[in-house]
């Protein structure tokens, strides 16, 4: 027997998750500040299509989210660094279980 | 000592789960159909903000994926059941991840 269905609620877990990760490049940016902390630079090279534009816009977008710290070392020149906060390290597991479903999918077409 | 970066390469799984499943909407009209097979309205229902439109896309762009199975029963009105492929099963731990962070991202807001 199915289970009853539960509507969606505009509250719903899953929708604050999408509202917060969603887009082509939060999840890539914060699985490369998982690595390691970066620099607008690095992370520029690590994610090549990432236009810089969109890049800063969607780190400013994480930041005032609290999952991205952003560090000015205050030195001339301007030395900025963004890390990983507690609250973006909880966004690991859905990198993981995207990761498992990207495998997974492609594994199922060669098949 | 920080893991060396692993940079995105175009082909990585992370980036096919989020062209597959990405938007506001995917997971969410996955989420219903795992509750249940349905008809377009009874799924209209359970996600009261989607329009019409925006469902049918999504879930063309799903069937094409091979994410959802639409079933026409040949009957006269139309009849139309939407259910989830195994392929489409997959995508459930990307749901349980997105709703394990959103929970926990909303808990730490109010500790």
């Amino acid at each position: 027997m199915d289970k009853p269905p539960v509507p969606v609620t505009a509250r719903c877990p899953v929708r604050t998750a999408l509202e917060l990760l969603g887009g082509k490049w939060k999840l890539l940016i914060l699985y490369q500040l998982e690595q390691s902390p970066a620099r607008l630079s690095a992370l520029k090279a690590r994610i090549p299509d990432i236009s810089e534009k969109m890049l800063i816009q969607e780190l400013k977008v994480m930041v005032d989210s609290g999952l991205v710290h952003r560090k000015n070392f205050g030195e001339v020149p301007p030395r900025v660094e963004y890390r990983l906060t507690e609250k973006g390290r909880l966004a690991m597991p859905v990198i993981a279980a995207c990761r498992a479903f990207g495998q997974a999918y492609v594994r199922g077409l060669r098949e």
